[in-house]
């Protein structure tokens, strides 16, 4: 099943995705149905917290559905489909992105020196630009701003410091369920569902912070940066999350594509990863990480103002957004 | 003013700090000085969003309170004063603490190696523990996880994959106001008042962690890490926030101590940088950062199972804690 959250006049919605061109609001359908209001259906959080009772009453009525509850998505004002998420993570297992990010990075360091081949030779020598060894061991991430959230079609407005824009083309799992001290094996039961992830970045800010161990701050971290959608696709209609075809174009050029399964470690030993001695909750948000040739930054082709960004994951979608410099 | 928020067996109230021993329920003063409920004053998070509504109710009814309403703060649980912020952002402005800290990362992970001497003579050649000149200019942060919090005289446990446990002694500031390209002249106003953080670190996940690039994850996320309290002081009693003396005991005996003034940037500094392009919204949490021996690592002294951890901070007040190896 996909889901959706919709902007209407009384507030967010649910919406179902019926085929190519529609949706349902199901909580208007569950109400015409059974004649009452479901409160599990108000809201996407809402609904994720349920656990299975939400889902259980989206089947009971969505068979139910005739010509007059079809709303043509191309009318709605998408929402993120989880609008203000618990929290999200955004990990980075992708070997292929890794090594080129970090060759972007020391190029991009070496290029403001005063000699910068000399920079280039020292930073290659310094073994600071080459993946860890604890990186093929453990999942690792850092926290993004759960507040600076954007949706399938919004436009992404430059922050006015940087000058420097780019996408990142991720796969994303919103928890489902309460975890704790929960093993790989065992953690696929806790994902509600997938959805796709571009993480916008300011990579002239991102550069210069990085420098500092601390991880990326405001070259994450501005309004809207972190796109979500166009829905969420529950984890039934998801048999296999790394076998997918993923590809990121701008102004409908391919500029790189992947597999999922390409990940060092998976959705299910991230879960593991976090879970050691700390509590998951429903409404959070794990992104698997940047796909290989998923960041411009690998090839240091960057975006323009006016670029319309596509994330196209299969089996759920594409993610469209536009940046402008205002 | 102080408040301090506590459990009560209907949920959390919002306590007044009248002298050393007693606070009390402002909530219930309020109604029983004005005959009805108000919605400010229910929890901190509302009382915080409401701005100066809340606080001007809890001025006007303050000094209406008698030996009645009195609670002695010994009998009550306290929680931490903001149960559940919006975010944290955790930054790290002290000098003396990054250069102590980065040489003591270096030492844990040279001590590592099959030859620690020719491990740490290459760390050091590396450039990679020095602090970087952006850091100067800048200030620097990581997002901490808002779920793992803690309050005054509640127990931490050690997470079950960590051996070497610290305390972190931080100065704290809560957002009062929604905030966007504040300048730094400007931002004090944004401010709600300050609080202790103590920040519990587990250093070897930490260590193992940050040979990546992405900050600190499983070395600060686990249940209960993050310790607030005991209370906050309202912006208008905190004339100098940086003219304060600071001070972590463990057991009673002194192990570090600093004054709030040595940031390389304030906390009006933090509020323009992240501010930039961003949305500060009220009830997010801004921490200063570690100050100078405000870390066991610094030293390479941590912590045993069943020390008491005490932050003292001038002009706000002792948070106490005991950590425990289960």
């Amino acid at each position: 099943m996909k889901l959706l959250s919709y902007q209407s006049e009384t507030g967010p919605r649910i919406g179902v995705v019926v085929d190519e061109h529609n949706c349902v609001d199901i909580a208007a359908l569950y109400k015409r149905v059974k004649g009452e209001d479901s409160a599990e259906l108000t809201d996407m959080l809402t609904l994720v917290k349920s656990g299975d009772a939400g889902l259980d009453k989206v089947h009971a009525v969505r068979d139910e559905m005739d010509a007059h509850d079809l709303i043509d998505m191309a009318s709605i004002e998408f929402l993120a489909p989880l609008p203000l998420p618990e929290s999200i993570r955004d990990f980075a297992n992708y070997e292929l992105h890794c090594q080129q990010a970090l060759a972007a990075s020391m190029k991009m360091r070496a290029s403001k020196e005063a000699d910068p081949d000399k920079a280039l030779a020292e930073f290659k020598a310094s073994g600071q630009y080459v993946i860890p060894p604890y990186w093929y061991e453990e999942p690792l991430y850092y926290k993004c701003n759960r507040f600076s959230i954007s949706a399938h079609n919004q436009t992404i407005h430059w922050p006015h410091y940087s000058n420097v824009m780019d996408y990142e083309l991720e796969l994303a799992a919103i928890i489902g369920k309460t975890a704790k001290d929960v093993k790989a094996e065992d953690a696929a039961d806790y994902i509600f569902g997938y959805t796709i992830y571009n993480d916008f970045s300011a990579r002239d800010a991102q550069s210069q912070e990085m420098a500092f161990r601390m991880g990326p701050a405001k070259g994450k971290d501005f309004d809207n940066s972190n796109a979500f959608g166009p829905w969420i696709v529950t984890r039934d209609e998801m048999p296999d999350p790394y076998n997918l075809h993923m590809e990121v174009r701008v102004n409908g050029e391919v500029r790189g594509s992947s597999s999922s399964g390409a990940c060092q470690h998976n959705f299910e030993r991230c879960i593991q990863r976090v879970s050691m001695g700390e509590t998951l909750r429903p409404g959070e948000i794990l992104a698997l990480g940047t796909v290989g040739n998923g960041a411009g930054f690998e090839s240091l082709q960057f975006l323009n103002s006016g670029d319309v960004v596509e994330c196209d994951v299969e089996n759920i979608g594409v993610l469209r957004n536009t940046v402008v410099k205002d």
